[in-house]
């Protein structure tokens, strides 16, 4: 089947606030062929990764996505592999490209399964799916008293592990990053796995991070996540190589396989973590599990948005019964949750299962999508190159109109 | 001084082919502060990096460009390094954002050096600028004729050197490649430096590019560039131990400071080549001349584009005396050179020198961007985000009325 329509969403809460939630926007897309359609999502800053699929042709290797994905035939795996190989060389010089292929690439496995009536985990080569141990993904509370809450109101939720991350932690004194992480500990309770984020607070400081291993050895912490900067390697390893019980995480910001692949041979991370809206789909992250399962590294999805991008991330590792946990988004605004019918529960386990359903899984909410929906125009040299599409198909219309 | 106005301006040629040459758009960037302006480029995706200096919030470490920018406090170097890292952390998730800033803060150099009446080079630590040996940068020829024709007429034209990159290269036989490489020497001659740029077009196949080591050999090549993806350290260190007398060349995609490193650091590179519009500015770049010196590594700037670009790529290695070589573009489409008034030509040696000039160095034509300036607009929920700004400023435009 061809690609024959590709059509963006960008959504929005009708306030962003600066903090650090990822799930206030989103960058829809939904692909269409063969009379079936797929969805996915960019983890992506949505207006200009629709700038990326647009974009006037700068030269050879500088074209807009657009250019290399429409028409495409789509008939399996290795046909999705050979167009983000495309992509790759004919994008090169496109640097937001990666980011705004990853929610395509997306939609097609989505596409993909539903003509083949299998779960993408099912083309990704694995035979089941297992079910996986949820984490409450969450931001630091700005005081100890509030991130007590947080934690005890996800271990009341039935979470057995938590996240914390962001916020004050890193910004202050060692004293009162320990009351932070006291407070958490305090507030999941001695059994729960406590995973601390410092969403690159310390840069290439070595020594600013090492600073807090003691005091993350004291909660137990399961991981400690992005210490710096995406791509500084080398001070991943000279932590690694300092922090005693506490084992290092990352690889949100890798946007194509090789980032992820040298986090784990270069930075020597325990658990490499991947966002299938930013690597560039399905393919490279399972492409990552693969390495990461030959090292001896854990992989987990990074979701911090929908339901949608939930069910996408966990299908490249869903066959890896030892990788236990996974990256859940706990409480997410309601632009993210609602762009979906149906959503990815915890069951009475508190353990979270992908769909025997194919594709991905997820059903979309055409209500939800339009309530949320930005309008967006970008033109140059007086031609219309983008306007927010409308959300309802051709097919859904007419049924209106019946 | 305080950061006033940032202003960007496509420039396009009326039609861009889809062909390797970077030359046939540009992004231009105009920043003033304390009645000074400065002038950058961003070799990058004209409308995708707009978009990512306006585009709305997505959350606190996604953030466009503009937002951290504006308004900041400009009086040193170490300001410009404390605004590259603000934006580092508060555009973490936009990825076009390195692009963007990139001719930013290009353009921050010029207006610091302006102020202070000293060439960049010198706020970089550099007390003087050496020649440097431009080699003339080109595309292969469809056939070996063209590409012997081309390679004669740089010579001709006064060039000991010679790059020829991209086009049928990699694509076809091992003897359609060697046809080719001796059609460059020949057409060089047998003293001329003669470079090749393989245009990633061997993606990760080490064994694909290693069978072209004997017929570079043949010809003295005196690197083979860019055989891999950008990110791919691991072919590139695979290759590096193969390929004999043939060094290899790499480096322009990066888009940070820790790419281009982990290039020379893992993948054994013996030439690192920044492009100052991708990687963040001359900052980075500095940066990496430096971790390049200490490695034993020579650095070279990647040059496809204006003079502008070429005096802001020339600043960074501009003091280091054994770093002899250039890229020079030697053909350049109208656009690319008639968006300056001053242009950094060969002297009778047939060796560059950047001019010993406040800021980069170069004046800015007026007439000629306007002559090739793109329309655009961009809007979201109603609000423009985005409009082509004039190009003669307040002042001007008060001196043609009086």
């Amino acid at each position: 089947m061809k690609i024959e329509t590709v059509d963006f969403f960008y959504l929005s809460m009708p306030k962003v606030e600066d903090i650090g939630d990822g799930s206030q926007d989103a960058l829809l897309v939904r692909v269409t062929a063969g009379g079936i359609e797929g969805w996915g999502e960019c983890e992506a800053s949505p207006l200009v990764s629709i700038a990326a699929f647009v974009a006037p042709m700068s030269h050879g290797a500088c074209k807009p996505v657009r250019d290399v994905v429409m028409g495409k035939r789509i008939d399996s795996p290795t046909d999705i592999a050979a167009l983000a190989a495309d992509v790759e060389m004919q994008c090169m010089d496109l640097l937001q490209a990666a980011h705004t292929f990853s929610g395509i690439e997306m939609a097609l496995w989505d596409l993909l399964g539903k003509m083949k009536g299998v779960p993408a985990y099912r083309l990704l080569g694995y035979d089941k799916a297992y079910p996986k141990l949820p984490y409450a993904s969450q931001l630091f509370g700005d005081t100890p008293e509030q991130t007590l809450a947080a934690c005890k109101k996800a271990r009341d939720n039935g979470y057995r592990a938590v996240k914390c991350g962001w916020g004050p932690f890193g910004r202050g004194t060692l004293k009162q990053d320990r009351d932070q992480l006291q407070a958490a500990r305090e507030g999941l309770g001695p059994e729960g796995h406590l995973l601390i984020d410092a969403g690159q607070i310390f840069r290439e400081d070595v020594d600013a991070a090492a600073a807090r291993i003691a005091i993350l050895e004291e909660v137990n912490a399961g991981w400690l996540e992005e210490p710096f900067l995406g791509g500084a390697y080398e001070a991943y390893a000279n932590l690694a190589a300092r922090a005693g019980e506490v084992k290092l995480a990352g690889g949100e910001a890798s946007h194509n396989y090789h980032m992820a692949r040298q986090l784990i041979d270069y930075g020597h991370v325990s658990f490499i973590q991947i966002d299938c809206g930013r690597i560039g789909g399905l393919g490279p992250a399972k492409r990552v599990a693969d390495h990461a399962a030959a090292r001896g590294v854990t992989y987990v999805n990074h979701t911090f948005t929908s339901h949608l991008a939930l069910c996408a991330s966990l299908q490249p590792f869903a066959g890896l019964e030892e990788d236990r946990i996974c990256e859940y988004p706990f409480a997410p605004k309601p632009v993210a949750y609602e762009m979906t019918e149906t959503h990815l529960l915890p069951d009475r386990n508190g353990e979270i299962l992908l769909p025997d359903a194919p594709g991905l899984g997820i059903v979309m909410s055409e209500e939800g999508i339009a309530r949320y929906l930005v309008d967006v125009q970008i033109s140059a040299r007086g031609e219309r190159l983008y306007s927010t599409p409308p959300v309802a198909t051709a097919a859904v219309r007419e049924d209106e109109g019946g």
